[in-house]
This record gives structure tokens, C-alpha cells and sequence, in this order.
């Protein structure tokens, strides 16, 4: 057995949901109904995961990164397609397949579908994955209905996985947390799919606090005002980074959380802190959003200079 | 505008679909109902494509082969998200913009979303592409329905796109017309559709007449015997190559062609003819499905050795 056709027989074992005809066909087919949510995010080796991210970490995180768009959606996965290149090295595919497998378990995600891939030996390893999900009864919510006067919030805690990636390129000390949090991060299905019919606006934060933020406003059509000192730090960060104006800054303009912002009307206040409370997650209000356009941070009333880099530009 | 910025502003400029959201939201968001066809299908230069072919080329074919897909089980175009990895070369990537917007009107195919990615400027150019289809009222045909005593059919004409890429590599000289079956197949959306309801099983032909063949007998759990002399070779192959023995069998393990193969019994024969006709497309007859197992060549009744290679196994 060739290492594709070892790999390519790994995936039919984790395909076995009848729309996957057994990776056998020309393509899946499966019925669906109602608003459907599709997305499709690349993986880069040297861009978007390092060369010593464990395989079954980066299976992971194709698969996070993936959901957690349809988070952002209020979607429930039905199912995904992957695009795998092979580059010549049967232990990685192997320690990859079972990380899938794992990941894939995790959140109910069926394989439907996809393809295997030569690329030449040189090539950074490079992966894509579709993932398909039903929009909640209440309608997908777009990134561009915030509106003057609705809060912003926020799930979970910011600025972790950056400090994860820091620790992971070996420039940084802290706690195997932060690390878990850029390795492996949680798409917010549950919470996403309870917050959707609240808001007026929801995305995943993938590229930082303030950039992403920023784009939710412009979307929008409005102006956003972040409130520095609202911004959920972890205990981890903290006990790493501290909890000063800086170390605040930083957070807020780190890549790869994959926390929700949610755009929405003060009434839902209460209704918000219910869904968050039920998912076990903390949800923080970090801002308002005014008539206008643009960004303002200000840290407890003092309006502040926003840095030079807003978050993660790596792919417009 | 940086040359990222530039492109996703073409790309915006494509996507009109409502369904898009304008490609600034998380994923893209549409009704679909009945049964839906999935594919995913990734090109990478070097393996699936020449660094010399022209970009708007390279688009074309990326559209062209997960419509094939969609084609092999009859469905009609939906919609499609696209994974591209930026590597450098701003006339190459505005190049290949324009023959995605040609590619994307040509067969009404809307762009839904997808994602960008900066890659080392050294990688190989890689895309994928995954396209959405509506099945057929009679049902997505699989490959695997073959049964004994059915006839295979293959539409248009075999090995053309072989000697296209021989001519494209520079190592043969041919008419255009070969080489244009190479670089910019042509999905057979239409006749797809058409001969779906009448099929026991159907396929594309992307890596060659006898690999696929094989294929679809070994999902059927049946044997196939092709007759060499049955293979449809296009006027400009028969210019080019001749139509002996050794040019037949270079056409039927040669790949890329990306017609469609019909297992189909006797039965079906006027309404696949007429299908065709209808279509302004050749079909012919090449072959037989027996019970057991494996493939058979004969030509003109007289069976001959099966050649070392069947056809492309580029990627399992």
C-alpha cells in the first residue's frame, strides 16, 4: 500500500456517513433544507500553523477554524470537504488522520468529501477545508448589521492564543493554557447558535480583538468605541502578561482566539448573559457602537492612541 | 491597495450573488432544498497544471474539473467557494481573476466565498475549489451502479487532452485544437444532466478512459471489457497520432479529458443517442460489463495485453 492509498483508506475509515459514498464517488450528495451556511478556510504551514505544531494539533485546528465560522453564523455543522496535500511524509499524514478523526468526533462533524493532493517535497504543507451548516430558525446574522447604540461583546477571554503562539515559537514562558488556547482552539457552536437570534451582528475573531472589531463597524456602517479595561484577560494571561495598559493592548490586537463578537441592542443584555451562563462561558460588553466610522479605544474614560497594528493582516 | 487587497476587490467585484454577502461575512449563507451535490477538488501547479500555462487557463480548468464532478451526477451548478494562495506575482493573480469571471459567466456559476492566503514565495501555486449542485429529480447517479450486461458509454472524444499537455510541455506538435482540450475542458453539465436519469452508474474521465473504467467496474463489484476499437479519437488526434493500435491505447490511458462514462443497460441505447444529439455531443458504446471482476481489452475481438499504465495516479 502507497502512503496515499494508506492515508486515503484512514479517511474512508472516518467517512461514514452514506453522503460520503465511501470517498468512492465523484462527489457527495446529500439532502438539505432551509438557509445553509457554507465556508471555506485554507491552512498554510509557516503562515497560519508552525512547523512544530504537532499534526493531530493542526487537524484540529482546520476543523476549529472552520466551525467556528458557522459559530459566528449560529450554524449547526452538517458536514465538511477537505482539500490534503501530500508532502512526502507518511508520519505526519498518519499523526494528522488521527488528530482529524479526533477532532472531527469532537464536534460531530461528518467527512463528506474531498480531495488528496502531490505536491512537490518542497512545497509548505497546505490544507483547505469546506464545512457546510444549517443557519439557525432565526436567520444567519451578518457582520454588517451593528447598529448606533448596540453593545459589543465579547465570549471567553481575549488574547490568550497569542500569547500561545509566543510560547509556541519559543519566545515566551507561561502555562501549557495559553498554548492549548493557540493549538487548539473551541468553536463557539453552542453559544452561537443561543446568541444568534439576540444580535444584530455576530463574526469570529480571528485576527484580534480591534481589527476584527473595526471590520464588524465598517461592515456596519458605524463607528465602534472599545473600552480597554472590559477586555476579559484569563487568570493564565494575567499571571503571564499582567494586567496592565500594555499587556491589555496586546491582547486586544492578538490573532487566533476564535471568540465570538456579537453586535446587539441593550434590551438583549439579559438574554445574552442567560445564553453564556447556560454554555458555561464567560460574555463580556467591551464596547458601543455610534453613528460614525472607525475605531476609539479608551481605557477607563481616557480616550488612547490606537497601536500601530490592530490585529493579524496576513490575508486581507 | 496592496496586491492582495487588489485581488479580493476583483474577486468582490465577481461575486454579486446575494449568498455572497459581498465576501465580507464569515461564510456564505443560501436556501438550498432536495438533494445537494458536494465536490472539492484542488489544483496544484506543477502536478495538476504547467508553470507556462496562461492563468486565465488555470482558472478555467479549476472551474471546469468540480464541474466535471457536478456533471458525473447530473446536478446543475449552484454556486462555488475557492481557497487561493497568493504567491507573489500581482500579473499573475489579476490574469487569473479575469479567467475566473470568463470561467464563473460561462457556466452560471455564482462565487459564494472562500478565502485567501499568503503563501512562501517559493510554494507551488495552490487552489481549491468547492462546487455546489442541485442532483437531478431522478437522483445523483454514483459510480458504483454498474451491473452485468451493461453497456459503458463514453461522450465526445478520448486522448485529446493527452497530446494537449504533450504539446503544452513542449515534446509534440499538434493543431490548437488539442491543446485546447487540455487547458480549458468543457464540463458536459448538460448532457450529464440528461443522461443521469438513464444511467446504472456515472463518472468523469479525468485521469483516463481505462483507469476510470476499472474504477467504476471495481465499485460495481463487476468486470469491464473495453473494445479498442470502439474508443471515439477526435479528427485532430488522428492528424496528429494516427488511429493505430498504439495511438488507441496511448488515448485510453492518457487523462485530463474530463468526458463522462455512462454505465447504462442495453435498453437506454436510442435515449442515450438522442441525449447526446441533442447535446451536439458524440456518444459511443466502448464497452461491456460482465460479472467478476477487473478489466479486459480487447481490439476487435482479438484480447490484448492491458498497457503497464491504466492512466493518471497522481493522487489516489
Amino acid at each position: 500500500m502507497t502512503r496515499e492509498a494508506d492515508f486515503i483508506a484512514r479517511l474512508r475509515a472516518i467517512a461514514t456517513h452514506p453522503a460520503a459514498r465511501g470517498l468512492a464517488d465523484d462527489a457527495a450528495v446529500l439532502p438539505l433544507s432551509g438557509e445553509i451556511v457554507l465556508t471555506h478556510d485554507m491552512l498554510v504551514e509557516g503562515v497560519h500553523f508552525l512547523p512544530t505544531d504537532p499534526p493531530g494539533d493542526v487537524a484540529w485546528k482546520l476543523v476549529a477554524v472552520n466551525l467556528s465560522d458557522l459559530a459566528a453564523k449560529g450554524a449547526a455543522p452538517i458536514g465538511a470537504l477537505m482539500g490534503y496535500g501530500f508532502t512526502g511524509d507518511p508520519g505526519w499524514d498518519a499523526a494528522f488522520a488521527e488528530g482529524l478523526a479526533r477532532a472531527l468526533t469532537t464536534f460531530g462533524l461528518p467527512l463528506l468529501g474531498g480531495d488528496t493532493v502531490a505536491m512537490p517535497a518542497t512545497a509548505p504543507r497546505t490544507l483547505g477545508l469546506t464545512a457546510i451548516g444549517q443557519a439557525p430558525a432565526s436567520g444567519a446574522p451578518s457582520r454588517a448589521g451593528a447598529r448606533p447604540g448596540d453593545r459589543l461583546w465579547v465570549t471567553g477571554s481575549v488574547g490568550d492564543a497569542g500569547i500561545g503562539l509566543a510560547i509556541a515559537r519559543g519566545v515566551a514562558n507561561g502555562p501549557a493554557a495559553l498554548l492549548e488556547r493557540y493549538r487548539r482552539p473551541v468553536p463557539r457552536l453552542g453559544l452561537g447558535a443561543a446568541l444568534a437570534p439576540l444580535a444584530h451582528a455576530m463574526a469570529d475573531m480571528s485576527d484580534g480583538l480591534l481589527i476584527d472589531a473595526a471590520r464588524m463597524a465598517a461592515a456596519s456602517d458605524v463607528a465602534i468605541e472599545i473600552a480597554l479595561e472590559a477586555i476579559p484577560l484569563s487568570p493564565a494571561l494575567r499571571a503571564t502578561a499582567g494586567d496592565g495598559r500594555e499587556a491589555r493592548i496586546a491582547a486586544a490586537s492578538a490573532g487566533d482566539d476564535y471568540e465570538l463578537l456579537i453586535a446587539a441592542p441593550i434590551e438583549a443584555q439579559e438574554a445574552i448573559r442567560a445564553a453564556a451562563e447556560q454554555a458555561g462561558l464567560p460574555i463580556s460588553p467591551v464596547g458601543t457602537f455610534t453613528a460614525g466610522a472607525g475605531i476609539r479605544l479608551n481605557d477607563r474614560g481616557e480616550p488612547l492612541p490606537l497601536p500601530a497594528r490592530l490585529g493579524f493582516e496576513h490575508d486581507g
